[in-house]
């Protein structure tokens, strides 16, 4: 199987299970909403979760279920970070925002929703039938989303754009090792928590994966296709926010972003071909244009 | 030690415990936000977690982290209330709601964050030594929190605001069973499983003690006195909403509050006079003016 192959395999694989998740919740407009919110998407995270398991002989019915949960935190983080009070977008994998489809109270609840949701995920003996394992998870992932991980990133983020100076490259690779970095890590990690594995050598792996990313992130919002994203591009430039790009140039971004490529397939080296997906994603997200 | 002595000493524990979680946290003003958020109150969630499980011989310093979790689930759920797309209010214990101490932005991420940290504390090995528990403890409160539980009675509340007609007395129970009725039986049922009993009793307890809350926060709402309530009062009525008062009438509705303390009194008779608390917290909620 190729690696867009197997990417496309996991996204399908979690869009069902939650589907199966929310199957026969109350008709209302907030379940919609959180239908809608939890829908497309590249699953990067959910990818993670499953192909790292899989490297322990995890099987994807087994590993879904976490899959799913982190892709439904992710939703909450996309639901609640496009709100007006907050970056204010109404394009979001090409679609209209919760808030702006609903509205500003329908997204609040939505959001609020599906970070319960994962956490229901997590602890549901599908997850994995070790409830150590599984408190393992929540409890890793309310470390790494929380006011000390995701939520501290959004919040520097928000403070940086009425910060008197630009950040510096140490504070901004801080930031984003909070807003983005910390559910890409938890995702790889927790593939080798449900084989019962070291989590150490994939959080390597996917500490460089994340911030690469990130960089990649930046270099398409100052150079992308806002028909191919999806979603609006250059706000950062015009907000006068600095990014890798304002911060290292262009060219230097892209050198940094490719630098972490390799140190995220080094990180790969005790599991010999079997991560070789995990390979062509670090490589898929420094290369991707959406 | 009285009933009140009691419920004052347990939200000092909590409160402590609170900030013992947040001690260290970043110096961002999202986590000032959340401290602000996580303090005062009668915290009646936790003591019905800590005096539920001190029936079954749980020492406070067991139990007060499950405690802490359920006061953090409530403050989360107070500060989106608050936001002005939701309830839009200014005061809340007598002291401006976060999105006016801060802001939109502030408030949405430190409710979000209040939120993880509840599954945070229940997931701490802190909570319980057992991990069977602790995940069941996780498990129960997404239930309880999420869309099936009070994010679909708050929900419910909004679209009740604009339904063409007003709810039934059944439609405003099933509401109110999901929006403040799920996290007050959830911890009445924790205090039993971090005991390791049978959880059916008190959750029949607070079933009838929620209920009971409620009604009588529609009767404070129509009679009560701001400044001691510590918020706005007299919203529903001014907003044509039905409430338990207009639905019953107020002799009605303080009948009915009544007839549910006499249920919540019978299904503590298992636990003798080692429930006095319970049956005083029972009698407290529907004779309180705040």
């Amino acid at each position: 199987m190729t690696f867009p192959d197997r990417l496309a395999a996991c996204a399908s694989a979690v869009e069902m299970r939650l589907d199966a998740a929310l199957a026969g919740w109350p008709d209302l407009p907030v379940v919609h909403a959180m239908r809608y919110a939890a829908r497309g998407g590249k699953r990067l995270r959910g990818f993670l979760v499953m192909e790292g398991a899989a490297l322990f002989g995890v099987t994807d019915a087994q590993s879904v279920t976490a899959a799913a949960a982190i892709e439904a935190l992710h939703a909450y983080s996309l639901v609640h970070d496009d709100l007006p009070c907050m970056d204010d977008d109404d394009l979001r994998r090409g679609q209209p925002t919760v808030h702006v489809k609903w509205d500003d109270a329908t997204a609040v609840l939505a959001g609020d929703a599906l970070q319960t949701l994962a956490f229901e995920l997590l602890s549901d003996p599908a997850c994995h039938p070790d409830a150590g394992v599984r408190i393992g998870l929540v409890q890793t992932l309310a470390h790494a989303a929380g006011g000390r991980g995701m939520v501290m990133g959004q919040a520097q983020d928000i403070a940086a754009e009425t910060a008197p100076v630009p950040l510096t490259l140490d504070q901004i690779t801080a930031l984003q090792a909070g807003k983005t970095g910390a559910l890409i890590r938890w995702s790889a990690e927790a593939g080798a928590r449900l084989g019962g594995a070291d989590p150490a050598p994939l959080g390597a792996y996917a500490a460089a994966l994340g911030l690469a990313f990130q960089i990649a992130d930046d270099i398409l919002d100052a150079t992308g296709d806002e028909a191919k994203a999806g979603k609006r591009v250059g706000k950062d430039a015009a907000a006068g926010k600095a990014t890798f790009v304002s911060l290292l140039g262009l060219d230097g971004a892209r050198a940094r972003a490719a630098e972490l490529v390799d140190t995220a397939q080094a990180a790969l080296a005790p599991y010999g071909a079997r991560a070789d997906h995990l390979r062509a994603a670090a490589r898929f997200v420094v290369s991707r244009d959406t």
